[in-house]
């Protein structure tokens, strides 16, 4: 166990932002909302998974929705509250702790804001190791966690308590009711003993990502590459560098979906990128050529700065590098491939590891 | 109180299919659910208002969605006890009798479905004293009652129980979950005291369609027009006798919309009677000429049989007569009009009440 203090969170959300693939939400707004909590009621605590007890009951806290529409509708904080309370009255009896359900620049940060408020941990762990667009694309899925009984609250005071038989139809019934608030909402789900936090989430999220956040912030001091950073604390791949030439954006069906062509430069010149996003980057490819594909990770960081950037920043003219990173190894299964490989986000291509495509760490060009 | 059996359901329904306003589902469908149900659990009663205490707790229960999905999709009749008993379970306290939320051929019998499960009394009353399309368009929301929290489930298993602001934002939730369940799904919502069930909802509504129904039986036994004994025991009046021309109909946002056109006959010959419908029939016009509005009811009648004709069933070659009836006075209230009258559902057109129209009941050709 170890606290997590004001100045932690922006290590963690941009840190996070970088496996969030685009997606995850906006680090400065969660940053923001934890921020505003934590500076009236202390510092959070951050618990290793080795330290649930099995019969601890954790609930991840999270926002959903189109982060293109969370840009405009910042949320206030209560909501999630809101969402973590009904669920808790629901259940009838206390829940331990928090945590992340997603590592994204919003979702990362999203658990201290009910931590600090309702005085209870963060467990150091997430459910994706990375960002995913849909609720049910979770690594408790893969063990048979149900994501309901799940709250869902909305910034006016309407809220809902959903009860699906599996977490494809909560995926369903979340994203419109979601839809209905606004296209963002807060939740809570996947309620989970420590046991289940232990065998079925990606561990020591928190600790990893806020480790790339703050090799980010030492290169800046240092006058490092911040890119290379990046590279080298994610195990990463460069797979393009170049500039925006074009990002086609819609918000439909509730999620921020879209393309963007980025026209290769030095070794990349000539060529063009085009990333496909729905929420999150799921798809890179040069003309035929795949070079990355859902579930690992693709990443725009800002050329200049390391920055991740997110799929609603987004914008022509950004001079950007694209990393591929290495998924967690079970989304690299038979059953975590249909849940979130390609063929599920309509792509007929086959998933193919990034170091197989590009070698080991670092050796590209 | 007295009890009702198998023996009074169908005139049950069939009356409630007449003020049903061509809406509130079939009243086939909604006979062999509750039959299914007193079959096995015996009579239930039907208790006058009256006859309630003011802190008893009373929760309507329905089925929502469109009635053309509804024919299709038939409920087992356990999806709507599950809704019930979910709710209860979220009041933490015992539900002493449901009743009608809406007096239609399928919501009429709905609660005695749930009264014979579970062993509780239905109230003999509604909350419309008709059908209308939307959740918030009941008499108990000019009275500030609230409709939640409510509880929705479906067939599969899935279920939510939602709270929101207002009985607007409820409708707004409600439908957008009812069409994820496949367009029709199991409601319990508008939990009220006795004292606001006495105060708030019209009431002896079970015991008035019941009425309806035997005057049209008895009209058949006795070889007398069942038309004419429909309009006497509704105090209607007759506004048009004719053919059915055309039916456009489509099912969109959860409702079923649409417009039937009834060549006149007789009296009506050559001209043509324009009914439009959002599940109810809300407006009939002759040309320019507006005959019937909502809140009064339109009702069209099968000219042989005097039977009650849904929106889902209108076919082209019916012969028909269509009968205006008025409302209950509270609808005709400036904030009655605000919630179910002709603006409120896109026609600009002022309310007119049907007697101002065609005078005293039964003076018309």
């Amino acid at each position: 166990m170890r606290e997590i203090t004001v100045d932690n969170l922006a290590d963690i959300a941009v840190g996070a932002a970088v496996v969030g693939t685009g997606g995850g939400g906006n680090p400065y707004i969660g940053t923001l909302m934890a921020q505003r909590v934590m500076e009236r009621r202390g510092a959070v605590n951050l618990l290793d998974p080795d330290e649930l007890r099995d019969d601890d009951l954790i609930v991840p806290s999270a926002m959903m929705g189109a982060p293109t529409v969370m840009v405009e509708k910042i949320p206030s904080g209560n909501e999630i509250v809101t969402a973590f309370k009904i669920l808790q009255a629901h259940l009838g009896r206390p829940i331990t702790a928090t945590m992340s359900i997603e590592a994204g620049g919003l979702n990362s940060t999203t658990p201290f804001t009910v931590a600090a408020e309702l005085g209870i941990p963060v467990v150091d762990a997430d459910g994706m190791g990375r960002a995913f667009p849909e609720l049910q694309m979770v690594t408790p899925t893969l063990f048979g966690v149900a994501a309901t009984p799940m709250a869902i609250a909305d910034e006016k005071g309407n809220s809902a308590i959903i009860t699906t038989i599996d977490n494809r139809w909560t995926e369903t019934f979340a994203r419109t009711v979601t839809i209905d608030m606004g296209c963002s909402a807060m939740i809570a789900l996947y309620a989970m003993s420590g046991k289940e936090v232990k065998d079925a989430c990606v561990p020591r999220t928190i600790s990893r990502v806020e480790g790339i956040g703050r090799a980010i912030r030492e290169a800046h001091a240092a006058h490092r590459d911040p890119v290379e950073a990046v590279r080298a604390a994610t195990d990463g791949h460069v797979v393009w560098r170049g500039k925006v030439a074009d990002v086609a954006r819609r918000t439909e069906t509730g999620f921020a979906r879209g393309e963007a062509v980025i026209a290769g430069s030095g070794h990349y010149d000539g060529r063009s990128l085009t990333v496909a996003f729905q929420n999150e980057f799921l798809i890179a490819r040069d003309g035929d050529e795949t070079l990355v594909t859902t579930p690992d990770l693709i990443t725009i960081l800002d050329a200049e700065t390391g920055e991740p950037i997110t799929t609603e920043e987004l914008r022509y003219g950004f001079r950007v590098v694209v990393l591929g990173l290495p998924c967690d190894p079970r989304w690299r299964t038979p059953e975590g491939l249909k849940l979130v490989g390609p063929a599920y986000f309509g792509y007929d291509v086959p998933f193919v590891p990034i170091e197989q495509r590009f070698g080991a760490p670092g050796t590209a060009a």
